[in-house]
């Protein structure tokens, strides 16, 4: 067997990129990802004077995006960085990831956060699926819990004064959800995706590792040595997107590049596309919304639990 | 069994159209078509004092398309139709396409034009592939064979005096070829895929099948009777595009209906991309062309046979 050298250093490679023919030593691979990320994220994040939020569930890319970024901000004069962990309440599943984030956390000395979908709702997760089923309301449990976890982490950033909120989705992710929107047909989903109002009322979010192949967080996460959160939530019935994964990592794999070159024509068309104006506030929350209701309030009033919730009126 | 009923007329019926959920008769199946395609074409194309171009292989979508343009355009005053095919010169095959293509034109009175690529080029396809390979030119036929028989048509539409070049493209086309350029990234392409240039060097393009699964194509052509040419073309080697095939169709199958959302999403999109305006003329023939010199002069220029080429300077 040959064993092929690192294209930096020289060294033994351990790590052959396929898309780009290149072999790294660990060493050089964790350089060259560290730089790919820090030139996604650009000089508007890495600045100064700075507070960002990160989502973290536990898990291996919430890991790796939060070690990364505690990189990078160790450096920087006057910037912050702070973990928020939703507890959706989803039992025997989301304790042990938030174990992980905080363990991560106290290890590396970064601020955090723990907020429970009961704080905001009255409720959790677990109880609302029953009532959804109690109530024969059809309803997809991450579609809902995506939703609701996404308005949490916005009104903590702002509560907290953050100028970012950092999520940690990678390349698969983000190519599966254009792939998604692409096959949907939906324009308005795809500018959304890509694109972040300018609101006080919305904290511009960031994908840090969405230039990085899922095989690489993991790689990386593996290399870092990080104590990651492993198992599948129950609700997990991701069955349209992981047709969809599937596609994309065929595509992969006949066509290496073919995840970036997917994101890259969606970037490309990003820039053609204006991004729909909000105006409108939810009547109910107050958050910014397209519709009269937000699309959480419209789901706890179905569910008959609107009263019991808390999100207060910002 | 329970024979379904046709939602038209309530005979009983034949066709179950998976993603609208109705069941058509024949003749209501025919007449649901017509008036689809009637919708596709438009008043702009549609009327009188106008003169269309056909590019017919004499394959089944050719022959449909030609068949529901002269059932709207022979009760249009002032309308002409005609059919032009190009013979590219493949030994056992094309000729074959063209008989079907001509006995269909005799039949139904239509107007016809036969051309050969050695008009053109002074040589044909197969003279071509042969030289490709003992230059050792790595060269997809496909791919050259579109690029000239696109600058054929469109040189006989002008000469002709057309306002339009139909193309018999079905649904099933448009939604692989908007698929292969989503997953090539190319905005460009997918801007020039569904819009036209405005030039007098340039005819526009309209695809009267692009709503029309290739399995209702399919059906039309039995059900009308078409006698269509059938057999593959010996350098049909469409690797990419029959793995995305693959993934449009499997997609169809899971979620009727995505092949039309993958084509409205796109067309909802193509509203917001301007398309590069072409002032540039290729010096060696004279048609528009983004570069120096075009893809086709340059092609034989590769090939060392531009000088037999006889595509006079417009
Ligand atoms: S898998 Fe679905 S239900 Fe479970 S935490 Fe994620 S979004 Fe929520
Ligand atoms: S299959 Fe390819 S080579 Fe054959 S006629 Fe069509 S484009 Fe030309
Ligand atoms: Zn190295
Ligand atoms: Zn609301
Ligand atoms: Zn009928
Ligand atoms: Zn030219």
């Amino acid at each position: 067997m040959i064993t092929m050298k690192c294209r930096k250093c020289g060294k033994p490679s351990i790590y052959h990129q396929k898309h780009s023919g290149n072999n790294y030593c660990k060493e050089c691979f964790i350089k060259e990802t560290k730089r790919k990320v820090r030139k996604t994220l650009g000089r508007d994040v890495l600045k100064n004077n700075i507070k960002v939020a990160m989502g973290l569930s536990g898990g291996k890319d919430s890991l790796v995006m939060a070690y990364l970024l505690n990189e990078y901000y160790k450096q920087i004069p006057n910037s912050n960085l702070i973990a928020i962990m939703v507890n959706e309440g989803i039992e025997g599943y989301r304790t042990d990831g938030i174990d992980a984030a905080v363990k991560f956390c106290e290890e590396y000395g970064i601020e955090y956060k723990i907020v429970h979908f009961k704080d905001y709702l009255g409720t959790n997760l677990d109880e609302i699926v029953k009532i959804a089923k109690e109530k024969n309301l059809t309803m997809n449990p991450c579609s809902f819990c995506g939703v609701i976890r996404r308005k949490i982490l916005n009104r903590v950033s702002i509560e907290e004064k953050c100028d970012f909120l950092a999520i940690g989705h990678n390349l698969d992710d983000v190519a599966q959800a254009v792939m998604m929107n692409y096959i949907e047909g939906d324009v308005k989903k795809l500018a959304f995706l890509g694109k972040s109002l300018k609101h006080p009322k919305f904290v511009k979010r960031i994908k840090p590792l969405e230039k990085i192949p899922e095989d690489e967080v993991l790689l990386l996460a593996e290399m870092l040595e990080l104590k990651y959160h492993k198992s599948p939530c129950p609700y997990s019935c991701l069955s349209f997107r992981s047709e969809v994964s599937d596609i994309t990592d065929n595509l992969e794999k006949n066509h290496p590049g073919s995840k970036y070159s997917i994101v890259r024509g969606y970037e490309r068309l990003l820039e053609h596309i204006e991004l729909p104006g909000y105006t409108g506030e939810c009547k109910i929350c107050g958050d910014l919304s397209a519709t009269e209701v937000c699309k959480v309030c419209s789901y706890l009033k179905n569910l008959g639990i609107l009263e019991k919730s808390k999100f207060e009126k910002i």
